[in-house]
């Protein structure tokens, strides 16, 4: 019984070693062949495992492109503990298109495009894949950017009664629904124009 | 060959009773199974047709579906000939109110909410079908929308520069996410809650 609850440290890192060649599999099988065509066995042939593997692990092909995604997030960040945190120079308007501008960047690279864009999709059809999304990734993506908003409404950029959900909607949203649904290229220009159109409004504003 | 060629009378109102019928299944089944249990033999049964007739006429569930929303626009607008135009009484905030609050009220009709989804997550994932949208669904809507903004420059409401495309993403976006991702309830107060942030901007304005 004590060696089936207890992993010796070699199983573990034999599953460990298991888990990331499945993740990085799915994530570049996604970018080579396209999501519609991603299959466990393709994952489990190029990992060098036997689906029984992948299937121990997670439900769907869903479920390991998130688990990838969310590798690749702790991966950026470094040991996986440290906090990431938004620019923050005083100036929300610079900030605000350095974030955009990096942003823009990201989903120009063909590494990265397709991956995302099957798990955005997948997402809408997954609830359960949906609600990991929101709790794992996407909810605390969104508490970085409402702390940078929180702070320029402390230094008085922004309002303080201002609506931060629909904020960020203002700010990023544009950015993304162009992107996921294809609707024209991607530039630095266009981040900056989304900066200060979401940031001075529609209406003239008094000289 | 004539016969062939030229149908008579009789036979193009019977196809065209069996597409509409066809439309009207699809449209419903949709609401009623969902999209992912939506089938071409379903549809054939609640229509009362072979399928083959439907595979004559459509490649796959989802353009049946395209088809049945196209159909419910042209209803929408009388004779299918008339053109719909956003209201102005020449007041943008307000007309803006109106048209959101309607949305809102749209989305929030299970009738229109499980198979508007299934096209839109459909789109997302057939080119060809995010094609003939963008020409005959969302193009001559867009087109609705940039002519009220317009009207509103030329009223000088709204600045000459103005990027329309990027103006109503701001305007429209918020609440077709919100939607799309089930992110939060769609009220009437959310709908004027956008229209005000879209158009005065985040920044405090002066008195």
């Amino acid at each position: 019984m004590t060696t089936e609850r207890r992993k010796s440290p070699d199983t573990t890192r034999r599953s460990e070693a298991s888990r990331r060649a499945i993740l990085t599999a799915a994530f570049e099988l996604t970018g080579e062949v396209g999501y519609a065509k991603l299959s466990i066995e393709g994952i489990a042939a190029r990992a060098g495992v036997g689906k029984q593997t992948i299937y121990r692990w997670w439900p769907s092909k869903g479920a390991v492109l998130f688990d990838a995604f969310l590798a690749l997030t702790e991966g950026a960040e470094g040991a996986g503990e440290q906090e990431a945190a938004l620019p923050d120079t005083g100036d929300l308007e610079a900030d605000l298109k350095t974030v955009l501008r990096a942003t823009v960047d990201e989903l120009n690279d063909p590494r990265y495009d397709e991956p995302m864009r099957a798990l955005n999709v997948e997402i809408l059809q997954d609830p359960a894949l949906a609600a990991a999304y929101a709790e794992r990734l996407d909810g605390p993506m969104k508490e970085l950017k409402k702390t940078r908003l929180r702070n320029a409404q402390q230094a008085g950029e922004l309002p303080e009664g201002l609506d931060l959900d629909l904020a960020i909607e203002m700010v990023w949203g544009p950015l993304r629904t162009r992107w996921l649904e294809r609707r024209g290229p991607l530039t630095h220009a266009y981040a900056d124009r989304i900066v200060e159109t979401a940031l001075n409004g529609l209406r003239p504003r008094p000289a």
